[in-house]
């Protein structure tokens, strides 16, 4: 059984200013949890579940939880058989590694930073750095959508413009860069990747040394811009390739 | 004002059922109605707003409502100052014509429907063809994704045996495909994509005559798959570039 309080708890960790107070995440679906247990990277404070029969027998900190209890504390309309609270591992800023790296300028919706993640995983990009507004790592929509991939990508948040005075090789996504098809991309680099609605704001720009984009195809005049994550995955691809 | 049975249709008008018998769907925000409008590939059935300032003088169809009403007829949380609804369009099935085309086999989320029709838009691809248990195209959420890109794609539902039957080329994504970026691409070919958990379906897998992948750079095992729009992107780039 669960107490009020507990619930109580579960559900607060919806909003980043208790799952920096307690230092929790949830992560919710049978496979991201049995990921996330099974990568190590985050510690397991508790596990909910309808159905203790899905997990290894001995299974630490495990509940069993009845559907309606796990309907309260769940953050998805159709919730599964359950729900896992993680302990924030807190990220260091670490020495900028050789290699392609990603930085992300104020992106605010959690499906895109999920996506992104999880591009950086199949990419091959260990590091991702964060400026403080971008939306929070830990959010159960980020979290959902990175379908395990924060395990295994270092997301940072940090300073960008400290960040990007270091770097001697920044590749900005712009709509009027140059086209990505005919530049020699440098893989020892930053690729900056700005807001959905404003893109990459003054005080960055000012930083970017290579502005590159993705050409447009179709013939209107309409059309205006690519999905950030639709955006930062076709670019990856093109440094990988 | 808005009578208690025209709130009722608008709402309605969220299953795909009522948008099919009244033959109408929902627009949302300012920037989409007025592409919306403006294209005049679907003829505009009612445009609600709290400020009729925003819109031309004499609109039609216009009728002015007050914020409480727009909250119980707009999806979003957070509406806008507008919501319209205007005529579906019958799309009919016309000759593949001769160029790049995708099809969908079974996309079940309605932002990947709407990210891959604002990707064919972006990258000149003018027919999307969708299996019939495809999310449909009309759904809200559909809708908002594609940023208006909607006007500009022809969407056609239809069964996909019959249409890959008449094909001569036809990429498939799958994990196991040929590594995208040494395959040489036919740009008169059908992309079939799959569906988001079970990818392409063992009878239309019968009719790909090149399955192509892309590459995985991450080093573990456990990072299993992109998601089904950024699949469709990074292919796509690959065709045009």
């Amino acid at each position: 059984m669960l107490t009020k309080n507990q619930i109580k708890l579960i559900t607060q960790l919806k909003a980043k200013k208790y799952r920096e107070q307690y230092e929790l995440f949830v992560v919710e679906g049978i496979k991201s949890i049995k990921e996330f247990i099974n990568a190590k990277q985050f510690e397991l404070e508790q596990l909910y579940t309808t159905d203790a029969t899905i997990f290894a027998v001995g299974q630490a900190n495990l509940t069993v939880i009845d559907e309606k209890v796990l309907k309260k504390i769940s953050n998805l309309k159709n919730p599964n058989t359950c729900l896992a609270v993680f302990k924030i591992k807190k990220a260091v800023v670490v020495e900028p590694e050789k290699g392609l790296q990603v930085a992300l300028d104020a992106i605010s919706d959690p499906g895109n930073l999920g996506t992104i993640i999880r591009l950086c995983d199949w990419f091959g990009v260990e590091t991702l750095y964060c400026s403080e507004d971008t939306v929070d790592c830990f959010n159960p929509k980020v979290v959902q959508a990175t379908m395990g991939s924060l395990n295994r990508v270092n997301v940072i948040y940090t300073g960008l413009t400290e960040l990007l005075s270091n770097e001697s090789v920044i590749y900005g996504a712009f709509m009027d860069g140059e086209n990505v098809y005919q530049t020699t991309l440098n893989k020892d680099a930053i690729l900056l990747i700005g807001n959905e609605a404003n893109g990459i704001s003054k005080a960055l720009e000012a930083l970017v040394n290579n502005r590159v984009s993705i050409p447009k195809f179709g013939k209107t005049q309409e059309t205006e811009s690519l999905n950030a994550a639709i955006a930062t995955g076709i670019l990856l691809s093109e440094f990988r390739r």
